[in-house]
């Protein structure tokens, strides 16, 4: 054995026990007790958690946005990712207007070879069929692992919307090849008629971000996205649902036995729009905004009452001095904000406080979004399984501070949050990448997940 | 006195009672009993009943649609009316791209004038706000007595499509304005990807119009349509309901209390999609098509149960050569049927069997269509109101055949259906303008109805 | 003509409208305008509405309760009823067990035949199926005009309660004999555990009235009588609905076409369960008692959208010093309040301000009512129908009193209450009976109203 | 090690994956690969799979009905147990009225100790709260790990029923010592009335149980039990919920955040009520009976889409002579059937067919009812759990036959059923109980699980 990880508790998605765990060749290869330690590393987790890996399934990285980039690259947002315990990241990738999507993850994957620390897969944002060409396109890039495709309803302007009939289209294909479509949903012609009205009446504080697409902007957009998958019997997985009318019309069609999927993030659980009304509302602009209480209140419900499938970050942090372009103007503000490194220590010292249990943590940030992404190797602990492998010290405080984090980022919306319980050490495939506030891993550890399709 | 009905079963939607109305220069003088009949015409309706006459809130005269014209001008379709129990005929104009609507409605009128047999009153079609121009002539419209408009969610290669951001402009200046705003629902997107399609796949028979709009093409319209009419708290009143889905999603909004109004029209009730597997099937084309059982189960439910509001016609008309034009490719029929005259008449006839209360066939033909459209002095036969009189022969006979029919159309989808119970006599303000199958009025009677706003 | 009421505005439950009305032998004679007024008593209602007399159809008039009667008799009641422009009570005589209906109705009837100032009717509360032998008197009481029954999920001790077997047995036994079957509908097993445990807690003021029935015991007998008139297909009347979850369970029901009646009482809708710790708790006490405002909100937002079809009183008065036996132990309260005299002018009142229109409180107080129970010559002012009709005065400014009053009773939860508008003219079948402030009809002038049956 | 399992397919409720598992001491010690086989007992289980024992938690063990007992006695019903991969059995020990809980519990254990073939637990039912003494009982009841209480909605005249007011106080005291109530949901009155009438009709036939209680009876019960669950927010348990509209309710609550745990029975996943029509139709007489084809597959739906927690058998056989009884009469026909042995292996045979998948099938058998009662140590092939292992061939084929089973009775309903896939080994902490066909265990080897409050 390689490694060996003892006395502490392992949490499953159903289980809670006590035992060890052997691994080798960065599998684990065995859960028991007293395993020979010789030639093994040997970590004493007593008083600890064993937990899965987390698999981020939303990040942006070095992504161009608003006459800017992310300011995370695929070596800092991955390293963060490693120092949170997530040991997974999929990034998206957005396709040129016109141009191959298969083209850009060969660029993507080359870039994330020498750069990310841990494991990497991407989702592919497609923004114009290409004539039908990309249709032809999605079933080689199933082929090749990657079994998930966004589409925009938003970014109208940006050229990156989809009407329905190419959402139709997308829908229809992906369920021909076995692939899964990730939706934004958001109404873009409410979102640009809002912008236009506040513009004449000078609202553009932050405030007006948050009231350009409100709760109604966002349900109408679900609400039509699940009208189609539900007629389509397409399997459908809706990023970063933030509102209630839109997240009960999703459990509804679940109810009726329809394969949608529904994704939060840790920002729509812990802010409300009340962020956008503070000094430093802008570095909380993100897309969809934080909402209301009510849907604040439903999506803690629909985690405990099974309507939420995962939690992701919708990661996409921008520098102070790149928000600032917006301090007058909303409209400038870069979308998007900082979560990657600080996911998995939230929601699980939201469990070590009672909001939920554990388990219920590892199944929304590991064994679900691997089950529902294909990441066959990834989201438990479980003999065969790639030993991604986080150790937890429900006892240890952190206070999140930006200095403390491992991004290139200068700034985030976490700052001063309290912590109770936090990860001590991250081991991707058997190899230790974090411990106790270091990075200890190296760019290029990562590797690409060819995911199953379905 | 002039005019003396005397005898008959009078019916309000509330009401069914025996007794005498006398007519005094126009209008309901009275009701009670045993009037002095002298320099009177005396009508005697023993056994018969005494209904307000209809309000058709749904046609498309001299319509100009796929390279022709509705088969029906301002003259032959008015006539018709009047043979069928329709003493107010509202017409849908629609909006010359960059032009103005007040110089179109006065167009119309003008036209009417002369030609038109029956009272008449126009809702406006908007196809371009012309940089918000067209908000400014609405409130005068308004004042005009132009109190609703109407929008399409289809017809976007025709150029007659809004978008979200313009069907809310409009909700929300109709409310402002005291108006409410009439939305065809279908999703445009879907019927064009469907038609292209089934061009591919030569598959360009009637029945493929409908399944180029099927249920779930206009549940769509439907759902966001009352979407938008419920956050901005606005009236909406939906025309041609024909989709089960759809309705419920407004049944449901009624419910919470939002201010939709649901139309519905006899060949909804009366056809399913199967006839555009007939022979003639291209006859039947209109948008949106006939639907499936289920649908129209729940057309007939919602009826009793108080979610429809109103029946109209849809009444549009076409030649059979024109009809022809399609006869190997769906996409070349006009669209559209006719309806005006047969309207009340199947009404009645299923109040006659049982299907219904002949109280609410007066409620959906005549009092909710005058309350909710303004018009004050029609829809019930109560003192002070336009004598406006229809006298039905409940035990007559009556099959509907072209030839019988008043219209300038040469073939109706209503051949051989045959009545039991048909109207004997129509009077508009209290002057005879139909007689046992005869037009009895003249061109120029009808008069243009100024509607009250809300 | 015996009476011309000219120059006032008509309320119908869908127009209003200007129009003199003539009667003659005590109806309605004409509707029109300037009427030969020679021999007739004539009334200037210039300013005033014109409305039908209301149908009080829950009333429990000298009703042995709590080892005391109630407070009003069928004369003071009657007489106050016309007072308040009630022209038509409902009794609600309690069959003795073991003992016959048709004898208590005809024990009543010659009762009223003296006492009663307004028509009469009875809806008969039957609390033991006499081996099957009321199942049979039944058929014969509706052919006697009582076409409506009675009976009471709750007053299990008092040998009032039905269970689940005799209520689906008159359930069916009603569709039958073309009645409807009236539920009180709350859970008797838990209001007496919770009493139980408030008498062993020390618990014992009203506001404990409250808690022994809240919101949940209402709606579980809400639900379950729904659900046998669901299942048996059968008409089904709630009486007195109070909460929100049972509300809503109904318009579920209705919906779904079936035939279930909800009647509130104005109490519901003035006052919440707040008023039980008021230091005059006690007299507040009436079973169902008040509720939240949530279930309040639910009420009101139903008479607007057509959730809610009557308003009635359940007018059961009893005298101070019978509720202060209560005092310091709610359960020997008599349960009651009065209401026959301000039900009609409260409702007037709210729609005076604008919560809903003087056509809506118009079909609740009588058309509906009329309609639902039988009533034909009841509920509008129609040609041939009784002119029982109240003239109202939306000017007039009215301060609710015991001594305003004209029943028997010492008090009034009513008491203090201010009213904009008020009735001034009542007329029983052409006779006036009321007139600002006074009664001035007479006992026996009342008739037994033979009713209808389905 | 005792006994290693190498080469299988592991399921559990979450994961499919290939591993071997090492027992040492009747516990799971360990899951890996290539454990030392020195001095253990090895079986390999190559393209079979590897599931954790399932929990029967619902049975009728000797149990006094309809006045006989019914087929299997706690030994012979736990050999077919063994033989049919249940390798724990909940029987349901019913309470003499007026008598003590604890001491019942006393007996049943007494006897199991000499006789249980696998470990067992006890549900106590309550029939008779003492004035309250076995509130108190729970209690110590809950101490010794009996931590769940049943009672019956129906059993009126056997003296069984609960009213509504007995099963809130359970609830709070169930809630109060960290228990569940477990219901059993039907309405006695309807029940009862259903009989009188046929019996008047003399419709005696066994499709008149199915008549005398459908699926409205059902329902009925279902929803009341679920209002006061929610009432009080205690936790409740359904037990053999057989029909659509209780399941939805109770999938309401669920969604709404109650903890409302939902059972059904393989029969009425494969019969629905035709069988009542069928020459044996009494062999099939259970209570609830099997009903329409409509709730058959809501059923279905549900365990697919979630609403459905477990599924368990009601096992509570009779003897054909027992049957007979009630040939003429259905009222005579002691209520059970049989499915302790076939359980399992009909819903891993619906797995191999593809109408669930096998980790769904290990979660509702054994990992769902092991967490919702408190067992610990049973539910899943966890490291430190139960060695309860059943090894199942998936290409094993085998028909169902009385012959081929292990209970004392003499006759099955599932006579003839044909089965893709077959449990080939069973073991009990360890020990081998039953292999190819045979029972190798022995009485006494079965243990008491005492289980854990919530």
């Amino acid at each position: 054995m390689d490694l060996i990880i003892k006395n502490g508790t392992i949490i499953s998605p159903t289980e809670t026990y006590q035992a060890d765990i052997a691994v080798a060749k960065g599998k684990i290869a065995a859960i028991g007790r007293d395993f020979p330690e010789e030639r093994a590393t040997v970590v004493d987790a007593r008083d600890k958690l064993v937990l899965p890996g987390a698999l981020d399934v939303h990040t942006h990285l070095a992504m161009p946005f608003g006459g800017t980039v992310s300011a995370d690259g695929y070596m800092s947002g991955t390293r963060a990712a490693a120092c949170g315990g997530v040991t997974t990241v999929f990034d998206y990738p957005v396709q040129r207007k016109g141009m191959s999507i298969l083209g850009l993850i060969e660029e993507k994957k080359s870039i994330c070879e020498a750069e990310a620390c841990v494991d990497y897969a991407f989702h592919c944002c497609i923004t114009d069929l290409n004539d039908g060409g990309i249709l032809t396109e999605m079933e080689q890039a199933v082929q090749e692992g990657i079994t998930s495709f966004k589409c925009f309803f938003v970014y109208k302007k940006e050229g990156m919307m989809v009407d329905d009939a190419t959402f139709a289209r997308l829908l229809l294909r992906a369920k021909d090849v076995g692939a899964v479509i990730n939706i934004h949903a958001e109404n873009p012609d409410l979102i640009d008629l809002n912008i236009e009205q506040f513009k004449k009446e000078g609202k553009m504080s932050p405030w007006y971000h948050y009231l350009s697409r409100p709760e109604y902007v966002e349900a109408e957009g679900d609400k039509r996205a699940i009208h189609w998958a539900k007629n389509f019997q397409s399997p459908l997985y809706i990023v970063h649902m933030a509102d209630k009318e839109g997240l009960e019309a999703a459990i509804d069609a679940k109810r009726e036995g329809h394969e949608i999927y529904v994704e939060t993030c840790p920002q729509y659980l812990e802010f409300t729009s009340e962020v956008y009304k503070r000094e430093d509302g802008r570095n909380f602009v993100c897309s969809p905004p934080m909402k209301g209480q009510e849907s604040q209140e439903a999506l803690w419900k629909a985690i405990k009452s099974g309507g939420i499938d995962t939690i992701a970050t919708d990661h996409c942090p921008f520098q102070s001095y790149e928000k600032d372009w917006g301090k007058d103007d909303f409209t400038k503000i870069p979308n998007g904000c900082a979560g990657i490194e600080t996911m998995y220590p939230y929601m699980l010292a939201a469990a070590n406080e009672g909001k939920l249990s554990f388990n219920k943590v590892v199944e929304l940030c590991s064994a679900n979004p691997a089950r529902i992404f294909g990441c066959t190797k990834k989201g438990s602990l479980t003999v065969g399984k790639d030993a991604d492998i986080v150790i937890y010290d429900p006892q240890k405080d952190f206070k999140i501070t930006v200095a403390a984090m491992h991004s290139d980022y200068d700034h985030t919306i976490w700052e001063g949050k309290e912590l109770h319980g936090y990860p001590v050490m991250t081991f991707l495939r058997g190899q230790l990448v974090y411990q106790d506030g270091k990075f200890v891993g190296k760019p290029g550890w990562g590797k690409f997940i060819k995911r199953a399709g379905r």
